[in-house]
């Protein structure tokens, strides 16, 4: 198993993201190939002895960057030589399995669709994101690749994160559910309202409307929205977590008992912080292309990035995109009537 | 100022309800008047010695109650002499000055639509919401009440927003922002994109669209989405926040140490707990009315209905409507070219 880790763009350099792949090398059987400038990736590697002697790591040479805030369809186009553009395309030639990126989002989903290309009868290639809830994660589809959806496009959503589900969480028949205002059937807008239907003439494990303030019970296994919806419950959270610990740790900084009492408990907040951390989850998949790409966040951490590292290596081994097919094909025409619909596509995305 | 107090409806009986009453008319110059269950309220206020013979408190026998779980519509249509519609056309026939109620949203929304009308030149009344936030509380609109939106539904959603967060949160010139998934112009979805250049064209402090990660920061005043996308941040938000009190206790839970810290730092969490109590902030306004309507979460506590009492009262007072017209006027046409369109209201709404 080859994993390409796009090693430009993101936020911080590549320091972790050199690192998280030393350290999927050291604990799992597969290689990592760097891509992005061979000088600083040559020095950030040398401060983990072995794993390049040792052939698990690669690096290919790119001289291009793409910013986090560039448009991503133009950079793509423009920059060939850049390193997520290279990665996709080592991709097709056959050289990686799949492909990891903190880089532009929109750019790594764009350069995705064009070297990639989209799954037979998937009209739109989306990213899924992985939340953390009281009981097993939840991965919710989309999250950010289509602002303006069709029921069809919604139903390919709850297929393709039900596979993803199966496959990396070990989900047996994962629960689907539509993220609404309410959990009675009719509740909702004309979308959610006309996507009811699809998932109710199908074979997934439909259990119809779920109201976003159960996101985080776990009580389902894929929550289906449109990306504007999901991009908004995906970015709102992480506010409001950020939000939430800024003023927790306000409070007991003002008083000294407080202080102490913290110091006392500092362990239960450690893990409870990594309860709620993102980064534990391993990125978000993009789902939909032939091929294996995975988005992390701009500011990943090592372990984040082994993570995505190994949630990639599982997509693949895992057999993720043919369980894809196989719904697809199980669910006749429902998906696929306007397969050929893809005008709007990363229109205004992020 | 007299308010009216919906008693019934709610989660949790009317206890809660009447002893903020109580609290009301003990520290505010206004009287309350509970519409429901006249056996039921009077044993209520027993329990309260002095409010009911200060006379700034009533009693308005009504013998139906709208469940939380009904159909809006067809509930204020076929209960006549249930709590939330009496108070309503006690409202109309101008005996008191606001109604507050902790029942059926939709059904309130619905209740004050047919007694009170819409304010000339809304097209579509909404309900807004206060979040807290690291700086001053936000104003959120539309959070529910119209799940499929026109651009001018937007603007005139920024519009009342000001308007109440000029009168109530005290904000001079309020920075107004539509919710998308990036700050860049021309990053969204149709609506969205569509939204901004009405909003260009006014006479608002208008800052552009805002991201979802900024909605706990303070950084703008009042927050434009449609009612779909603001009931799921508004539940999203109230599902996280559960959810993480719960993974922290538990991991509190887990240790002898921590628990021993956590006593240390009891004040501190009661303190945190109180800033992201969405009950603090009174309750969320319907806005667009002739007249004042203020709807409560169903499990409110006595502090939260007194909160929301004060809000309604601070609403007439400070005369939001009469600014809601004032701007509507100067935005000329922006705001109403498809006024008569009320034909989608409160379908599919919670």
């Amino acid at each position: 198993m080859r994993i390409a880790l796009d090693c430009m763009g993101g936020d911080r350099g590549p320091e972790d993201l050199v690192a998280g792949a030393v350290q999927a090398v050291s604990e799992a059987d597969l290689d990592v190939i760097l891509f992005g400038d061979e000088k600083k990736l040559t020095a950030s590697l040398k401060g983990h002895a072995g794993a390049r002697d040792a052939g698990r790591i690669e690096i290919v040479p790119t001289t291009e960057v793409v910013g986090m805030d560039e448009s991503p369809i133009e950079a793509i186009r423009r920059k060939r030589d850049s390193s997520i553009v290279v990665a996709f395309e080592r991709f097709k030639s056959g050289e990686v399995d799949a492909v990891v990126s903190a880089g532009n989002s929109g750019a790594t989903m764009a350069a995705a669709v064009r070297s990639l290309g989209r799954l037979k009868k998937i009209a739109r290639p989306g990213i899924a994101s992985i939340f953390p809830t009281l009981k097993k994660p939840v991965v919710m589809m989309d999250v950010g690749a289509n602002v303006d959806c069709r029921p069809t496009h919604l139903f390919q959503f709850g297929l393709m994160a039900a596979a993803f589900s199966e496959g990396i969480i070990g989900n047996d028949r994962p629960r689907v559910g539509v993220l609404s205002i309410g959990e009675e059937q009719g509740k909702g807008n004309t979308l959610v309202r006309k996507t009811d239907q699809l998932f109710r003439d199908s074979s997934l494990n439909y259990v119809g409307n779920i109201e976003a303030s159960s996101t985080f019970k776990g009580d389902v296994d894929v929550i289906v929205c449109d990306g504007f919806v999901g991009n908004v419950s995906l970015k709102i959270s992480e506010g409001l977590a950020e939000a939430m610990t800024i003023m927790l740790r306000d409070e007991i900084n003002n008083s000294l008992l407080a202080k102490l009492g913290y110091l006392l408990s500092r362990g239960a907040f450690a893990r409870f912080k990594k309860r709620i951390d993102y980064a534990e989850y391993g990125g978000a998949p993009l789902l939909g292309l032939k091929g294996t790409g995975i988005v992390c966040h701009g500011r990943s951490s090592a372990v984040a990035i082994k993570n995505a590292i190994f949630v990639a290596a599982e997509t693949v081994h895992n057999r993720v995109n043919d369980r894809i097919m196989e719904l697809v094909a199980e669910s006749g025409d429902a998906g696929n009537n306007d397969s050929s619909d893809d005008d709007h596509f990363e229109t205004g995305a992020p």
